[in-house]
């Protein structure tokens, strides 16, 4: 059931730490059989976990070999142990693959201030080398063993200039990536200096993660990493494959931020706002994530209750001093086939069609600020009591 | 079961336009025997509604004798159509009491998006003349006409310098005031001239209004308007005065705008952030407002959950690089007697101290960002399945 390509060189584990609960697959871990270069962005969350200060570390001092990566404890507001913790986990880690501690990547997702059980990660490390795999189930196990509260596994590929790019990720709450989303690994045999590796990413997630949100909540463990380790062979060159690559890449970004989004916890519908007219794209992306952010417009859609007056909210509580509340329109859009219904009337066969567009999967919205040409798409989800009753009782 | 005084010269009403259901108080009327100096804030969204507009323009016309107020329908987003109605309704609202139509102060409070039911609220103010009444019960109708989905009257007054202060407000969903919250009414029978009742309301609003978020939506509609008409003879003049008046007003606003927190949809605790150590007042109210609008602390305090991580992720959230991680830190604090519990810590026993805390009506946070001196009180509301269940279906 893979639809999944896996790029050369590269093996994949999903180990039980006794995290999760007994044989629960907990910790992922990545091998590359050679150095990969590698680039990574991470949360600008002032409040950032112990694994980002040693994953920065570890990035300056050169390439990456292993990615390792716990769930169920963030490693966040741990203090100095925190770090320490991370680095022996490290360490733990490069003893068993061969390699050097800096060569290792490390990622923990989960709750907030307890300190990492260091003993139960580096005692299911032991395993690693035998569990390593560079088949499909393998992938789905790493794939299975970052999750918290995801209901499926992410994972995204594309044959791209003679090589393969494979994408992972997970994430389900506190999302509002900011320069980044929770976790994803992107992975690809292709070769690419790692001073291109950086502006590609940059420009992929800044189309990707940063136009996806859950619940406006940024991260303090958001981490997008980007390795290419060269084993297929070919090197990307010429302008034709950097933009083949750089459209494959971003691709693969979207795909897995609309997946993070359709996962959303308690989502029953996501939301594409589509912002048009807009003076800049910034401005376009400040409008569609204060609509995809309002929790009156999300709990709008959970009800399917046409109330379009929440969207003319939403606009002006930016409070951008360049928005003229009479250019703008609103529309509902059919996913079906792209059709538009014009929405700003009380006439009840106008808000029947928005009710009706209102009870599918994925309800679309257009704003036009009628002062522009520019546009971005944000994507959000509604505002369930799944929701809350997944987040009302999550440490307990 | 009254407990307010109302200033002398002004009488009220709650009249039944047919609008909430045959017979509900829905159109609410503050007449004034005699001109008063007036100052109001509105809302910063960028889309306001008809009334705005027309009570700016009648507000710079001059005194204001009467404020007119119907619920269930905002006016806004409405067009010139709804401007035009707005003052319809002003004009009937003069000739009934024998005013000129810029005496008086319309507002409107409801869905966005309908046309106003002008027919309606114009054969209901007929009966005006013979419904105002200076009463207690007056005043309790006109503060039940102008609540939505509000549970109960917000009805706050003082005695002071020799007259009375006396405010109604309402307000239960989109509601994060900025400049001024949903609907609020402040009448004294003090002489002020009207220069000085801008500055003293502003200063009051900022502590009081600004400080509170049911749910980080800012509505199209907020306004707050101070009435000064001078009935009771006397008239502010000293330095100690105005103090006595300034501190009057402002506790008015603050125990009307957690009284709107408290009453906010589906709200079952509500959360008081204290942040202190901050570098300007601006820093505290922006971290406790990050704080008070995260749906992951919310939807925890709703879950009493001890997840204190979550309040270290919406300190960091704020993006602000001022803010250093490790200098900051947490408290749970007891209602009861003020005692604080330092919560950076994974040891059950604090964990245990913080879910009883959690378990209480009021939940108090204190967050020190360990810069500087200012700091800010910031109230906002838990997250729940009712508020969803009241938001999911309104219009329909």
């Amino acid at each position: 059931m893979a639809d999944f390509s896996i790029p050369l060189g590269y093996s994949f584990a999903g180990l039980a730490a006794g995290l999760k609960g007994e044989g629960l697959p907990d910790l992922g871990v990545i091998f590359s059989d050679r150095p990969a270069t590698a680039a990574a962005m991470f949360t600008r969350n002032r409040v950032q976990g112990a694994p980002l200060q040693v994953g920065r570390e570890h990035l300056a001092a050169g390439a990456i070999r292993a990615v390792v990566v716990n769930s169920k404890n963030s490693n966040v507001a741990t203090g100095p142990q925190g770090v320490e913790n991370c680095r022996r986990v490290c360490r733990s880690a490069a003893a068993e693959l061969g390699l050097v501690e800096t060569e290792v990547f490390p990622s923990s997702t989960g709750v907030i201030g307890r300190q990492l059980p260091v003993e139960k990660l580096t005692s299911a490390l032991a395993g690693v080398q035998s569990a390593q795999r560079s088949d499909s189930a393998a992938v789905e196990r790493f794939a299975a063993a970052i999750l918290t509260t995801d209901t499926r596994i992410k994972i995204r590929s594309r044959a791209v200039a003679g090589g393969t790019v494979l994408g992972v990720a997970k994430g389900a709450g506190m999302i509002e990536p900011n320069m980044a989303t929770m976790l994803a690994y992107i992975l690809t045999d292709l070769e690419l200096p790692a001073g291109d590796l950086k502006p590609l990413l940059a420009a992929a997630v800044d189309d990707s993660f940063h136009c996806a949100t859950i619940d406006s909540d940024t991260s303090t463990s958001d981490t997008v990493l980007l390795l290419a380790n060269g084993a297929s062979g070919k090197k990307i060159s010429t302008a034709d494959e950097r933009a083949a690559f750089e459209a494959a890449l971003r691709a693969i970004c979207v795909e897995l931020a609309r997946e993070v989004v359709r996962d959303g916890e308690g989502v029953q519908r996501i939301i594409t706002v589509r912002t048009t007219g807009a003076l800049s794209k910034e401005q376009a992306r400040m409008v569609g994530k204060s609509a995809a952010n309002s929790p009156l417009v999300k709990t709008a859609v959970a009800g399917a209750d046409p109330n379009w007056g929440r969207l003319m909210m939403a606009v002006g509580k930016t409070f951008d001093e360049t928005i003229q509340a009479d250019r703008v329109r609103l529309w509902g859009v059919d996913p079906a086939d792209g059709r538009e219904v014009d929405l700003m009337s009380d006439d009840e066969a106008v808000l029947a069609e928005l009710r009706r567009l209102m009870r599918g999967s994925e309800v679309i919205f257009r704003i036009d600020l009628g002062l522009g040409s520019a546009a971005c798409e944000v994507w959000g989800c509604d505002l369930t009591k799944e929701y809350i009753s997944i987040n009302a009782d999550y440490t307990t």
